[in-house]
């Protein structure tokens, strides 16, 4: 436990910063360049997955559908049913796609901003449109409304998802609102894994719009570290409440296999999937499916992405105790510093001191250490309290880890000292 | 030359139906399975590909990336550069995409609809929007078209591309006509291979609307069959007149290498493209790099695709030959159908009388043969003569082609000789 520094003396504080500002130039004569700032595997990472590029002897689907050749808009069979194996949901309610999760959640809003859904009137003939945006979030989530001037309403994160009070009681009153973006397991910044009780009440809440849908990236889920956490049915939730068409599910291997050269996939009832094939058959006459099958024949099946799986968490769980372990050896007891520990996923969440965000960033840019921009994981990148800051330590080494990481202390203890010495 | 049927008396007519009736029934005995409805290549142009699928032995980009992670959004470096070459287009103006040119359209055609360019009104603003479509065309490019609720506006072909008088006269007078759908060489499904004259006349002609696009397909900008045609420049010539942000320009591999599984650009100014960034960026972090790489690496420059395109010309003459052969001793002179004689490309296209179209196509499916829809190649399936049908020879056999040719033509003089019957 490190001394409270919220506590010091300004004297204390005016030494402390002395020591800090030692430190940190010792950084910058490091002339350090590391990147932190996106949650990208590292090359050795992306070694395990090298099987995938082998050459593909059989280019024949299971059906007996040459890949190589036109058609398929759902995906291969092979690939459908162990998307269906794994995340246990219907082969029916899947369609495989391209590379890209967030092309299809883009494609998937433009569909119902630009046609509707159901019957309603298209989003983009309503006077307003509004999304709730757990936050902190994915920026690129938020990206995606705002590309399409679509309203963002931030809702605080609890440890068991958003906060449900406030999004029942928004979608009650506003029909306005029109969904949700929820990373349900290991979320993107926090980690944070939706309890049963929150999938049920975004399954089954009152949502003044009919057509009200919840985005439901399931980026990271089977990307267990420590432990596996268990998400439930949303599919089923939404049945059993009589919200059939409320789930548009996505998924991808891009945190699997390779990102970018992966296969995603959108599942949804058979209703959303009549819409959505009705207009995707118009944008493409299929996705790549000797990808698709390249993809499933080095994963085999639903145990063969766990076991895969595993292999990656044994490569991640190195970094994370790293992140962990000098958070707490650096920050712990400073008043400083809050940061979340999460079971897997992708990232850490580091809460500093009010208004401090922002310059822990440029603190740590400026000795070489790229970090996520503070306020990324808010809408409109405006972290309304300039304290939220994303950790992602896939991508350095653990040796550069380590370096960005006890330099990332210091500047969040320096940014602090400075804080307290100017209200001081 | 066969006798003209369509100056046959009523009891010649009736000898010639029963003698047809007869050889029709011989097919329809022969239980045959045969598809011609899409310009699908078959199995062993696919073999031609193979190497496509080896192993990827090195996945670093010429610049140093790794192509395995994410980012690079305009695509790798050495797949630009070939098509650059290929095509004669700037590095600068190529983006390289996903696996799907028409993907590319769709989302172009969206952006257009959704976002509007160059500061003018959106296209989903406006009380009408309206597309020239030259017709016969590509199907695919009408149903975009039509999803989006554009009014399409068939446009006459030539042998050297659209009716200009038409298009000069229409885009002069009516500001809600908006772009025009183009397939410059070698066009889906006539062959037709656009004049210098018509290149310089859509790039310099008044348009009333400021937006006006043309979507330039050139999906067939390498398939020479028979002899090479050229084609005009249409980035030079938009400059040259003063309209440089006129032209999206779409290609594809798709018929190079492996149909939904090559690599597809989008090209255009730097004004465009900045727009187009600004979009794309949000829709995905980027396309699929170790495809384009796996591409690129087979395909190796500009002459490497031109060598490899003589391999499929020499795979696909002798099946251009069955059908322009058979339809010259089965139906020259008979006064029931014409057809083009494309130089390149992926099909031939046949008039019958008015009003037989659909009877044709139906006669051949009756007897196991599979043509593309009657009507298909006009805006809304509406071919207002009935007399259009797509010949796509590419996906059969050589003896199976040759059979379902001869079933065409067999089907083309009983459905001519059934209308003469009914006028008589």
């Amino acid at each position: 436990m490190g001394r409270d520094i919220s506590k010091c003396s300004r004297a204390e504080l005016q030494e402390c910063k002395a020591e800090l500002d030692r430190r940190y130039a010792g950084y910058v004569a490091e002339n350090l360049k590391l990147d932190m700032s996106r949650g990208k595997p590292s090359g050795s990472q992306l070694d395990l997955t090298n099987p995938v590029l082998n050459k593909l002897e059989n280019y024949i689907t299971c059906d007996g559908i040459d890949a190589r050749n036109y058609g398929g808009l759902e995906g291969i069979p092979e690939a459908r049913r162990l998307f269906s194996d794994l995340l246990g949901i219907d082969v029916d309610k899947i369609i495989v796609g391209g590379n890209s999760s967030l092309n299809l959640m883009y494609d998937a809003m433009m569909r119902l901003y630009v046609f509707g859904t159901g019957g309603h009137t298209p989003w983009r003939k309503l006077p307003a449109v509004k999304f709730l945006c757990p936050s902190p979030g994915y920026d690129r989530h938020f990206l995606v409304c705002e590309d399409l001037g679509i309203e963002m309403i931030p809702v605080p994160m609890t440890e068991n998802g958003p906060d449900m009070d406030m999004v029942e009681k928004l979608v009650a009153e506003d029909d306005a609102i029109k969904g949700i973006w929820c990373v349900p397991l290991y979320s993107n910044p926090q980690g944070v894994c939706y309890s049963d009780e929150t999938v049920d009440r975004l399954a089954a809440m009152k949502t003044a719009a009919p057509d009200f849908r919840i985005f439901w990236d399931n980026a990271y889920g089977v990307h267990h570290i420590y432990r596996e956490c268990k998400l439930k049915d949303i599919f089923g939730a939404c049945e059993a409440a009589g919200n059939p068409n409320r789930v548009l599910y996505f998924f991808s291997t891009s945190k699997i296999t390779f990102p970018g050269a992966g296969v995603a996939l959108v599942a949804s009832s058979a209703e959303n999937l009549k819409e959505i094939r009705k207009h995707m058959s118009v944008q493409t006459i299929g996705h790549d499916k000797l990808n698709q099958l390249r993809t499933v024949r080095y994963l085999k099946d639903a145990e063969g992405v766990r076991r895969h799986m595993r292999l990656l968490a044994d490569e991640l769980r190195p970094k994370f105790d790293i992140v962990l372990n000098t958070l707490e050896r650096e920050l712990a007891g400073t008043g400083l510093a809050c940061w979340t520990k999460p079971l897997g996923g992708y990232f850490v969440s580091v809460d500093v001191p009010d208004g401090c965000a922002k310059a822990v960033v440029a603190l740590a840019q400026q000795a070489g250490v790229k970090l996520t921009g503070a306020g990324a994981a808010f809408p409109y990148k405006k972290d309304p309290r300039d304290r939220n800051i994303r950790i992602a330590p896939t991508y350095p080494t653990c040796e550069e880890l380590q370096k960005a990481m006890e330099l990332f202390c210091v500047c969040v203890k320096l940014a602090g000292v400075n804080k307290l010495l100017e209200s001081k």
